[in-house]
């Protein structure tokens, strides 16, 4: 158990200070003889996790897989830690339910679409991480979102993540009753961010809020979905709403991220790409090929604050 | 439940009457010359809906894109419509958000973790399936779960769909207000289902609901998250309850699953294979073997039912 796990006690809105290790709020979790990370397919009595793990001090996620392997020959490419066969292997082969990738110190995993999706894998990591002894880690979203007033690939760096009603909390349900979580993402972080992608020079980064929804059509208040029961001058209201709360993007996954994030000590920042301007419309219609360069910019953001922090800059 | 949302909330929880075409409740989708269907990387202005999809009266999904690509090989065989080089292509190529094959009348999609996750991809399948005016369409949910009481790799067909409070009924957030949804499933072909089960003899099937919950650890009352606040008397005392409310199995898309098929007058059906008791613990640690004959299990189940109803039995 790690030292300062005691927080458990705390109430969930507490956030847990930010020392080196990873807290682990789970007494059960000591009487286990091995741990399965089922998703993962890996598992303490298996593998040597702080062999294989224990220099990670980068962990960086996203919704898809192959998103995930091209940051990873990036990050290798960057800090010149390419492989001789330029391939990376997927340490999670054994699934299909995420993908993961290491090369030195940073870690890259898929977290498919979804706050449950983002959670069951936050949940396996926190617990890889405390496996493996790592100290000193930093969990970086970068993903793709739906941005509010910004020219489309814009990135947004999150201050708070906000639920539907633009709180600053995260439901999170257990036995049947929901507790609410904080979902306070660290200001540090997001400023070094903001720095980096001021040195960087390439495209327009702002920080604001980021609206955390489980439902991309409805959700999301958009018309182009198999069901749709509001006007779109309903739709827009509600966007204007948002944007007036400090919204400045919608996605998916950043709550329970910041929540567990928080409540496991780990310092942690969303950075994401907009694909498109929500004010303007709903379908996400830019070329292929503009796609694939706007989601490079979070990449590009955040290989530079890695390169930074490593002393490479 | 918000003020104002009452109007809405009558709509939804009627259940659209279950003539044969695809009921699309979106007045606005007729105003728009094409629709992408981002997520599937497909569009009506690049693809041929009716020409690709017409003939489909039988869609199967399910969380893993690998377990869709084996049922597709196996469903193929069974209906003796095998492709020459024994592969089927990936009708999403061209994105890893999903995978979708299609063999003869039998289309196959997978649909990642969890309700947000399951509800992007029901969004475009039913849009899919009404650009394609496709007829008398049965979609069946073939997925894993954890079983309470039952032996491991017994088989659930879902009679509701009930929330982590054991109510049969789904929230969806709209503009920040919550509607509540129905989440009640076709009985006849739960019944159908049971009758095809009895006819192959091979495992135990049974009609139980379903709990459909947002988060695997601690919203599934588990002991093994990376968080954990409770004893373990607490979570064996919410899952008697559970079961003492007709609970058999708990998973994590079937609620919006019921709820949008409802809404687009298809004929439904949930049939998942637990891979543990959740009674006796919550690691799932048998061997890949024995857990890859359970995840064939839906997969027999649900390709005898298809083989009866072409009247190929």
């Amino acid at each position: 158990m790690a030292p300062g796990a005691t927080s458990k006690k705390k109430t969930d809105d507490e956030q847990s200070t930010k020392d080196s290790l990873i807290h682990l709020s789970n007494p059960h979790l000591e009487k286990m003889k091995d741990d399965i990370l089922y998703h993962f397919a890996l598992g303490t009595g298996t593998h040597d996790f702080p062999a294989l793990f224990g220099d990670i001090k980068f962990v960086c996620v996203g919704g898809s897989p192959s998103r995930m392997k091209a940051f990873t020959t990036y990050i290798a490419k960057e800090l010149g830690l390419e492989s001789a066969s330029g391939d990376y292997p997927n340490i999670c082969e054994g699934t299909d339910r995420y993908a993961m990738y290491k090369v030195g110190p940073v870690l890259s995993v898929s977290h498919g679409m979804g706050i449950p999706s983002i959670a069951i894998m936050l949940h396996e990591l926190i617990k890889l991480l405390y496996h493996s002894k790592c100290s000193n880690v930093t969990i970086i979203r970068i993903g793709t979102s739906g941005g509010i007033g910004l020219e489309p690939g814009s990135v947004v760096v999150t201050r708070q993540s906000v639920d539907a009603t633009f709180k600053p909390q995260f439901e999170q349900v257990i036995l049947g009753k929901t507790v609410i979580r904080s979902t306070n993402l660290d200001d540090q972080l997001a400023k070094e961010l903001m720095q980096c992608s001021k040195e960087i020079n390439q495209f327009n980064t702002v920080i604001g809020n980021t609206m955390c929804t489980l439902d991309f059509y409805e959700g999301q208040a958009r018309l182009d979905g198999a069901i749709c029961s509001y006007a779109e001058e309903e739709k827009l209201k509600y966007l204007k709403d948002a944007y007036d709360a400090g919204v400045r993007n919608i996605e998916m996954e950043s709550s329970v991220f910041a929540a567990l994030c928080n409540l496991s000590g780990v310092r942690a920042a969303v950075v994401c790409v907009t694909l498109l301007n929500r004010l303007e419309g709903d379908q996400i219609s830019s070329s292929h090929d503009v796609l694939v360069e706007y989601q490079q910019r979070p990449q590009k953001l955040v290989g530079h604050f890695i390169k930074k922090r490593l002393g490479k800059v």
